[in-house]
C-alpha cells in the first residue's frame, strides 16, 4: 500500500463539506478503488466556529487558504472557495509553487486564468483538475479529455446552469412571467449571492469556455462569448414556442467553423421532443459531438452537496491512482489562440412581433424578410389576420447578421406595435 | 516525446477498420492528446486479401492472432474478433501472458472469463480495458469506474443491446407483431449472425454482468443474470402499456439488496416521459446511480464503426498517457463472491389477460389477486365488461412471487382466454 494521499480543503460550503463526508464515510471504499487511502491533514474556511455538521476536530485548521495550500502535510489542495481572483486565484498559485497538485470547482477562475494556472501546473508537472467546475455531477470533463480523446470534437454543446433551467421550465409549467419566478428562485435559495451570474448566463458561458478549449484544443477564451442571459425572454415566448414545437433553453454552444470558434451562450428554442428540450429543472445536460462517437449525452445534477463533492473526489481519485494528463487534455503550450467567429453559423430563427392593424401590414414584414434574404418556413398570426395580435414566423436557415437586418428594416416600416423578437432554433 | 505505442489488432471487422481509420487519419491529434505517437505494428484477421477500403499494407500480417498478440513489435494487443472462447481467449491470455496489454471489444470475453483474465493481468501489472465492449460509444466503463469512483454504486441501469430497441421501437410505431420487425431487422443486417445472442438478451447481459461487477465490487457473474429475451413482447402488450404511458423495453438493473447482488435482464416497463422511455432504435443508455451524485444517464450510439473506434481508442489513449486501474476499478482478488438474489425487491407490475364472457370472471380475478396479496393500482377492461376483451391491471408493488403465485391461481378459475403476461414496471 502506498503512502495516504494529503488534502488541504479551503471552503467549507456545501460542497467542502460534501467532501469531508465522503472521505469520512466512504474510506474503505476510496481506498479498495484507489490503492491509497485517502486523508485530510487541515481545512479553511472564513469561519471556523460555524456548525457544519460534521466533526472537523481532527484537521488542523488554517485561517489563511495559501497557509493551508502550502503545508508540508498537504498533496494536494483541494480549492472549494469560488471566486476568479482574491484568495481562490492567489492558493491555487502558492499551492501549485508549492508542487502541490490541485483540484478546484472554481469555473470562473479556470475561465479567466485557466491558461496562466495550466502553464504553471504543467511547467511542474502538477495536475490542475476541475471536474466539478462544469455540470456538476456529470464526469463531462473526463468524457472530453479521455472518454472521447480520439474525436476530432465537431460540437460541444449544453444547459449548464440549473437555477437558469429552472426558472424557465417554471415559467413554462406556471404561466407567470420571468419576474415572478426569478423572485420564487431567489427565495429559494437557488442564485448565486450576485445572481446576475446566473440570469445572465455568466455561469455558464464560464463552463462553456472550460469545455471550448478541451474540445478544440484552443486557450481558454472566455471573453469571445457571444453571452446573453435569460432576463429577456419572456411568458410569451415561451408560450408561442411551445405552441410551434419548441422549449427555450439557455443553451450554450462550441462549435469550430471556417471563420474561427464560434461561442454562444444564449437562449436558444430547441425541438419539444429532443433530450434538451425535455431537461427540466435544475438538471443539466451536456451533448458531446465527435467525428466518430457521432453523439453522446449526458445528463445528471448540475449542483448540489452530494453531485459536486462526488466530481471533486472523482478528481481525487484519479490523483491517488496516479493518473496525470494535461489540464485541457493537451499541454497548455500547444493551445491555439482561436480565431473568433460570431455568428458564422446560420440557423433557422423564431421571429415574433406585433402589428399594427392595417391592411398590409403583414405583407410589408413579409416583404422586408424577403429583401433581406431570409426566408419564411412557417408563420402563425393569432386571432383575426388584421388584429395587432402577435404574428409568429420561424425562418429558413440564416446568419444572425442577415437578421438584424430585417429587424431593422422591419422597425422602419411603420406597422410594428412592439420590438421583434428573435431567437436562435439550435439544431440539436 | 515517448517512445510510440505499438498495437496490434485482431480483427479487421467493422470495429477494426474504424480504428484502423482514426489512427491513419488523426494521428497529429492523438499525438497532440496523449504525448505519444499511436502506430500499428501488425493486423490480423480471417481473410487477408479482402478489401476493407483502407490501405493494410503498412502493417504486417498475422493468420494467427496469438501470433500476433506475442509479436515483440506489439505493446497493446487489440482484440476485435468476438467470441468468449477460442481465438479470442487464447489470444488474450497469450498477450497477457507475453507482457502486451489488451485491449478488447469482447463483452462475451469478458463475462464469462473476466474474473481470470484479470487476475492474470494485475499479476503481470498490465492493463485489460473494455470500454467498447459495453454499451458502443458511450464512455460508461470510464464513468463508473473513475468518474463516479467516490460512489457507493445503488443501481445500475440501462438499454444496452441496440437491436433489441430497435425492434421494440419499431414494433410500436408500426403496430406490426414481433416476428414481422424481426425479419426487417435481419434483413437490414442489424442482427449477430446468431440473432438469439441479441433477442435473447444474451449480448445486454454480458454488459449488465460487467457494469455490476464494477459496480458493486464483486466478481462477473452472467449466469446469476434473471434473463429473459424479447421474443414474447406481443404488439398488444406495446400497444396497451402505451396506453397507459409506459414503453417496453430490454432493460438490465444490477442492484445491491440485503439479501445480496439482484442482476435482471427482461422486458420491463418504463414510464414513456422518461428518458429511457423515450429511448429510440438503435440508441443505449445507461443510468448510473451513487450516494452521493444521485443520478447520471448517458446516451450515445450503441454500435457502428466509428462510435465503438472511439471507444477502444479511447482505451488506446489511457494507455498511451500511462493510466493503470484494476479491470474491474478495484483489484480482481478483491472482489466478492456476491450473494445470488433474484427477483428480492418488489415494483408495480403490468398484468395483461383475456377474460372469458361470463358474469363474475373479472371478480374472480381481482379476488385471486387479493388473496395473493397483491394490491390493484389501475386497470382497464377494452370493450363491454361482459366481453373477452383484454384486461389490463397494474398492480401496486408485489414480489416477483406473488405475482406468480397470483398467475398459478388465476389458472386455476377457469375464466382465463389466454395466459396472462406480466411485466415488472421499472421505477426510473
Amino acid at each position: 500500500m502506498s503512502q495516504p494521499l494529503r488534502l488541504g480543503i479551503a471552503g467549507l460550503g456545501t460542497v467542502g463539506v460534501g467532501v469531508v463526508r465522503i472521505i469520512r464515510q466512504h474510506a474503505e471504499l476510496l481506498t479498495a478503488r484507489s490503492g491509497r487511502d485517502i486523508s485530510i491533514s487541515a481545512v479553511s474556511a472564513r469561519s471556523k466556529n460555524k456548525d457544519r455538521g460534521i466533526p472537523l476536530d481532527a484537521y488542523a485548521w488554517e485561517d489563511d487558504p495559501v497557509a493551508l495550500a502550502t503545508r508540508d502535510d498537504v498533496d494536494v489542495f483541494v480549492e472549494l472557495m469560488g471566486g476568479s481572483d482574491g484568495p481562490a486565484k492567489a492558493a491555487t498559485e502558492a499551492a501549485l509553487a508549492a508542487g502541490k497538485h490541485v483540484i478546484t470547482a472554481n469555473k470562473a477562475l479556470l475561465a479567466l486564468h485557466g491558461q496562466a494556472l495550466a502553464e504553471q501546473a504543467e511547467a511542474a508537472n502538477l495536475s490542475l483538475r476541475y471536474e466539478a467546475a462544469v455540470a456538476g455531477g456529470i464526469p463531462v470533463v473526463k468524457a472530453l479529455t479521455e472518454g472521447l480523446a480520439a474525436n476530432e470534437i465537431t460540437r460541444v454543446m449544453g444547459v449548464m446552469n440549473g437555477s437558469c433551467n429552472y426558472i424557465l421550465t417554471r415559467m413554462e409549467d406556471s404561466g407567470l412571467n420571468y419576474q415572478d419566478i426569478f423572485a420564487e428562485a431567489d427565495g429559494l435559495g437557488y442564485l448565486e449571492a450576485d445572481p446576475q451570474l446566473d440570469v445572465g448566463g455568466i455561469d455558464a458561458a464560464h463552463k462553456l469556455a472550460i469545455l471550448a478549449s478541451i474540445a478544440f484544443g484552443t486557450r481558454v477564451n472566455f471573453d469571445a462569448i457571444d453571452l446573453e442571459g435569460i432576463e429577456r425572454v419572456s411568458i410569451e415566448d415561451i408560450t408561442a414556442a411551445a405552441d410551434m414545437g419548441y422549449k427555450i433553453k439557455l443553451l450554450g454552444v462550441a462549435q469550430m467553423t471556417g471563420r474561427g470558434l464560434e461561442q454562444r451562450m444564449q437562449p436558444c428554442l430547441v425541438p419539444a421532443s429532443s433530450p434538451l428540450g425535455q431537461l427540466q429543472g435544475g438538471t443539466n445536460m451536456v451533448v458531446l459531438e465527435g467525428h466518430a462517437v457521432e453523439q453522446v449525452v449526458l445528463r445528471g445534477p448540475g449542483a448540489g452537496e452530494g453531485p459536486t463533492a462526488s466530481a471533486v473526489m472523482a478528481d481525487v481519485m484519479d490523483i491517488a491512482r496516479g493518473f496525470a494528463l494535461p489540464v485541457f487534455g493537451q499541454p497548455a503550450h500547444t493551445l491555439k489562440d482561436a480565431k473568433h467567429a460570431t455568428s458564422v453559423l446560420p440557423a433557422p430563427y423564431y421571429l415574433r412581433m406585433g402589428l399594427v392593424d392595417k391592411p398590409g401590414a403583414l405583407a410589408k414584414i413579409t416583404t422586408v424578410l424577403g429583401d433581406a434574404g431570409v426566408s419564411i418556413d412557417r408563420m402563425r398570426q393569432y386571432g383575426h389576420a388584421q388584429t395587432s395580435a402577435p404574428v409568429l414566423i420561424v425562418t429558413h436557415k440564416a446568419t444572425r447578421a442577415d437578421i438584424d437586418a430585417a429587424i431593422a428594416a422591419m422597425e422602419g416600416t411603420g406597422v410594428l406595435t412592439s420590438a421583434p423578437v428573435a431567437l436562435r432554433i439550435e439544431e440539436v
